[in-house]
C-alpha cells in the first residue's frame, strides 16, 4: 500500500462557517474541477469540472432541442459598427469588450470585437434569413465561448471568457415572443430543479438592471448557503429594438411588411459554481446524481494480494449488475485517502466491500448527502443503488428547498432590511414603489440588490420598504454575486 | 398546392463538370450548410451544416474518449509571450496571428492573441499539473474554435474560425508517444472510413510540410472528385520541443527529473467540405447514412385534401415502423419541389407514397446515391430501408475507393507528373530522393506537393521523379486545397 495521498486529498478545505470565499476556492482545487491560467480573469476547465459542463450540455441541449430550436455556429468576431447599431446594447456591454486591432501582420481597418453575447452578428443574418412569416418563428441556438472583460474575477462565477448556451429567436407577434420568453425560462427553471437539484425562483429584472437592448428580462435566481443569490439563467424579451437595428422584416400574410419580435436567454458555466454554493460541504462537493459522471464508486478493501484480488473481483461483478454504470477504485492507496478523494469528488454513492464483507455477502453503501452508512446483501445491491440515487436526487432539492425557504423573509421594514442584509442574508421579499431612487438607495445602503420582480400588485396594501409610499411591485431582495 | 418553391430548390447548381468550385458553392447553398458572414473570411454554420458538425463531435468524441483522453476547456486567449518560446511554432503561426491589443476600455500590456491552436496554453498547464510518473500519460482533448488569420478563403476548407478538436498527450518515453501518434491517426482513418464513407490515405509529412514545433508530422488524405487532394486530420510526434520549452518535467520511477514526449492531434469543420466533395453529385451533397442527422424523408403525394390525410397517416404509421427515426415533409409543396430539395441536402432514403401505392399496399424507396426506385411492399417498408441504408453507406465508401484507386497512379517520369498535375491530377505515387530543392521544384512547376511519404526505402531500384538519382522515399503527389 503505497503511503502517499492523492493531490486531491491533499488539498486542506476551508470550513465554509470560517471563510465562505475560501472554502469555495477550495473546493473547487479539493475537486479538481478547475484551475487558474495565466490570463487575467480566464479558468482551465479541468476534465471532472467539464464533465459538469457536458452534462449540462447533454441534458439542457437535448430540452432545447425539443422546442423546436436549432442549433448552428456564429462568427466570435463582431464587427465593431454592429454593437453601435443598438444603443443601449453597446453603452451595456463597451466597457467589457475585447477587441483585436491586429491581424495577419497588419492594422485592421475595421476593429473586430470578441463577441460578449451575439445578438448583433446573429441579427445581422436573420436580416438577410427571414423574408416571409412563413420563415418564422426561426429559432436558432448556440453553444459557444463569449468574452467579458471582468476586473473582478472568480472561478466559473464571474470569468473573462466563459462557455454558455445562447438561444435567438424571432417571431411574428409580440404575445408569441412573450410566451417563447417565458417557455425558455421554465425549461430553465426545470433543468435546474430536476437535473441539478437547484430550486430557484423566477420573475422580471426591474428597469435597472434588465439586459442591455431588452424590454424586458426575465430571471431565475437560486440561494447559495452564504446568504447570497446566483442568477443562474436570463431570458429577454428584445421587442422589435433589434429588428429595428438590423432591418429584420417579414412580409405577413396580408402582403405587409413587418419587423419581427425577438428574444434571446442563456445559460453558462456558472452553474458549475451554483452546484458547489448550494450543495456542497465541508468535505467538498456533492453532486446530484442527475449530474455526475461517476455516479457510484466501488472502494475494495484489502490487506494481501489475495484479498485484493478476491474483492476487486467481486467488485466487478456486483458493479456489472448495476443500473448505472460504476468506476472500481483499486488503487494501492489507504482506504481513508480513497474515500476522501471521492468525498472530495461528490460521488454520490461510495461501496465498500472488504474481505469480511465478502465473507457475509455484502457490502456497504454510503450516501454522499448525509454521510449514512448501510450495509446491504449483495443480491439486494443494485436495487438498492437504484433506489439510493433517486433518494440523494430528491433529498437533495429538499435540502436546498428546505434552506431556501428558511432564508426568505417577508420583511416590512427598512431597518430589519438592513440587519438582515448585514447579517445572514437570504431574500427579502418586499413591496417597492417602483422608483429607480429606492432601488438605489438599497444598493448603496445594503449592498442588495432587486433580484426579481415577483409581481405587480397595483393597490396592494404593502408599502415601499424603503420609502414607505405604496408599493405597486413585490420583489426579492438579496447580496448576490 | 402552394405554387412556390423553397429557397434550397431554388439554387442553380452548377454541374460539376463545368465548374467544380462553383459546384461546391452552389451545393452548400443548396443543402443550407452554411451562409457568408460579414466578418472577413468567417462563416455562419447554418443548422442542417451544424448538425453534421454534432455528428462528426458525438461519433469521433466516444471514440476519442475510449483512448482514456479526457475533454477539458483551456483559454481562448494565449499570452503572446508563450507562443515566442518555441522557435519553430511561432514562426509557423506568426503571419496568421489575430491580436486582442485593448480591452476592458484600455490597451493591454500584454497583447493577447487568439488561439491558432492551443499546445502553448496548455504546455504551461500541464508544467504544474505533472510530477511523477504516475501522472503520465496525460491526455486531454478539447473541442473549441480556433482563429487564424487566412487571405484566401473557402466554406469549411479554409476560414479564419474554425471548429475542431485538439488532442494534446503527454508521456514517459518517447516510444509511447510515438504509439499514441499512430493511434490516433488510425482512429482518425477508421473514423473517415467508417462514418464518413471517405477512404484515406496515410503517412508522415515532409520536413517543409510539417506542423511548426513538430518533430514528425503524421496526415491522413482524401481525393476530392476534381483530382485535388485535402489534408483531412494530422497527427503530430512533438518530441520534446514543448516540453523543453514549457519546462514539463517529472519524477521517473527511480527518481530522476526527465522531460515528457508529447503529441497533439486534430480535424475541424473542414471534414464537412471533404463530405461535400468526395460523396457530392450534379444534383447537391449526398450524405452517407452513418453520419445523416435525417437519414429517411417520407414526401406523400396527394390531390385532394382528403387524400392528404389518408398518405400522410399512412406514411406516419410506416415511420413509427421503422429502425431509425423518419422525417415526414407534408408540406403543400409539389412532389417534384418537395423531392429536389431532399435530393438537394443529400438525404440517403426518400420514400414516395401516393394514393395508388396505398390501394397497391406499398411504397417507393429512392436511394439518394444512385437515384435506383424500388416498390417495396408496406409489410416489408422497415426492413427494406434499414438494408437500403446498409447498402448505401458501403456503396459511397466502395465508388469513392474506386474513384481514387482509379485516380491514384505509379509515375516514374518527370514529364507525365507535370502532365497529371496540369491535366486529371489525382494521386501520383513516386520516388523521391529526400532533397528539399526536388521537393520545391515539384511545386513551382506543378503545383503539386508532396501530400505524405508512404514509406522509407533506402536501395529501392526507384529512382527521384525529379532528378533522377537514387529515392530514399515513395511518396503520393498531388495538387491539393
Amino acid at each position: 500500500m503505497a503511503d502517499e495521498q492523492t493531490k486531491e486529498a491533499k488539498v486542506k478545505i476551508t470550513p465554509r462557517g470560517e471563510d465562505f470565499p475560501r472554502w469555495y476556492t477550495d473546493v473547487i482545487a479539493a475537486a479538481d474541477l478547475a484551475d487558474y491560467s495565466p490570463v487575467k480573469g480566464c479558468m482551465v476547465i479541468k476534465p471532472y469540472g467539464y464533465a459538469l459542463w457536458e452534462t449540462i450540455q447533454a441534458v439542457l441541449g437535448a430540452r432545447i432541442k425539443e422546442t423546436g430550436a436549432e442549433n448552428a455556429y456564429f462568427p466570435l468576431f463582431i464587427p465593431e459598427e454592429f454593437l453601435r447599431r443598438e444603443a443601449e446594447h453597446v453603452e451595456g456591454f463597451s466597457p467589457e469588450l475585447a477587441v483585436v486591432t491586429y491581424a495577419g501582420g497588419k492594422e485592421l481597418d475595421e476593429k473586430l470585437v470578441v463577441r460578449p453575447t451575439s445578438e448583433t452578428i446573429m441579427y445581422d443574418s436573420f436580416s438577410r434569413w427571414i423574408r416571409s412569416y412563413r420563415d418564422l418563428p426561426m429559432m436558432i441556438n448556440q453553444w459557444c465561448n463569449v468574452v467579458r472583460w471582468e476586473m473582478r474575477t472568480r472561478l466559473f462565477l464571474r470569468t473573462t471568457e466563459f462557455l454558455w448556451q445562447e438561444g435567438h429567436t424571432a417571431h411574428a407577434t409580440h404575445e408569441e415572443a412573450e410566451g417563447k420568453v417565458l417557455e425558455m425560462l421554465e425549461i430553465y427553471r426545470e433543468f435546474l430543479q430536476d437535473t441539478m437539484a437547484i430550486p430557484v425562483i423566477t420573475g422580471a429584472k426591474s428597469a435597472k438592471e434588465k439586459f442591455a437592448g431588452a424590454l424586458q428580462t426575465h430571471t431565475i435566481e437560486a440561494l447559495m448557503q452564504d446568504g447570497k443569490a446566483l442568477q443562474c439563467g436570463t431570458s429577454h424579451d428584445l421587442g422589435q429594438n433589434f429588428a429595428k437595428a438590423f432591418d429584420i422584416t417579414f412580409l405577413d400574410d396580408e402582403g405587409e411588411l413587418r419587423h419581427t419580435w425577438q428574444t434571446s436567454w442563456g445559460m453558462t458555466t456558472r452553474l458549475i459554481g451554483a452546484l458547489v454554493m448550494v450543495h456542497g460541504d465541508d468535505k467538498g462537493i456533492v453532486i446530484p446524481p442527475q449530474m455526475a459522471h461517476v455516479k457510484v464508486v466501488f472502494v475494495p478493501i484489502w490487506k494481501s494480494d489475495e484479498e485484493k484480488a478476491a474483492v476487486c473481483e467481486a467488485a466487478r461483478g456486483l458493479a456489472g449488475e448495476m443500473d448505472v454504470e460504476a468506476k472500481i477504485d483499486d488503487r494501492d492507496l489507504r482506504p481513508a485517502w480513497r474515500y476522501t478523494e471521492w468525498e472530495r469528488k461528490g460521488v454520490p454513492v461510495r461501496i465498500e466491500i472488504g474481505p469480511r464483507d465478502l465473507a457475509n455477502d455484502q457490502a456497504v453503501v454510503v450516501r454522499r448527502d448525509t454521510g449514512e452508512k448501510t450495509s446491504v446483501a449483495q443480491s439486494e445491491l443494485a436495487a438498492k443503488v437504484t433506489e439510493t440515487l433517486e433518494s440523494i436526487q430528491r433529498a437533495m432539492l429538499d435540502r436546498a428547498l428546505a434552506f431556501r425557504e428558511a432564508n426568505t423573509r417577508d420583511v416590512d421594514s427598512w431597518d430589519e432590511v438592513v440587519a438582515l442584509m448585514e447579517g445572514d442574508g437570504g431574500f427579502a421579499r418586499v413591496g417597492w414603489c417602483g422608483d429607480e431612487a429606492c432601488e438605489d438607495r438599497v444598493q448603496e445602503e445594503t449592498k442588495a440588490t432587486i433580484r426579481c420582480i415577483l409581481g405587480e400588485e397595483p393597490g396592494s396594501s404593502r408599502l415601499c420598504v424603503v420609502c414607505g409610499k405604496d408599493s405597486t411591485h413585490i420583489v426579492m431582495l438579496a447580496r448576490a454575486y
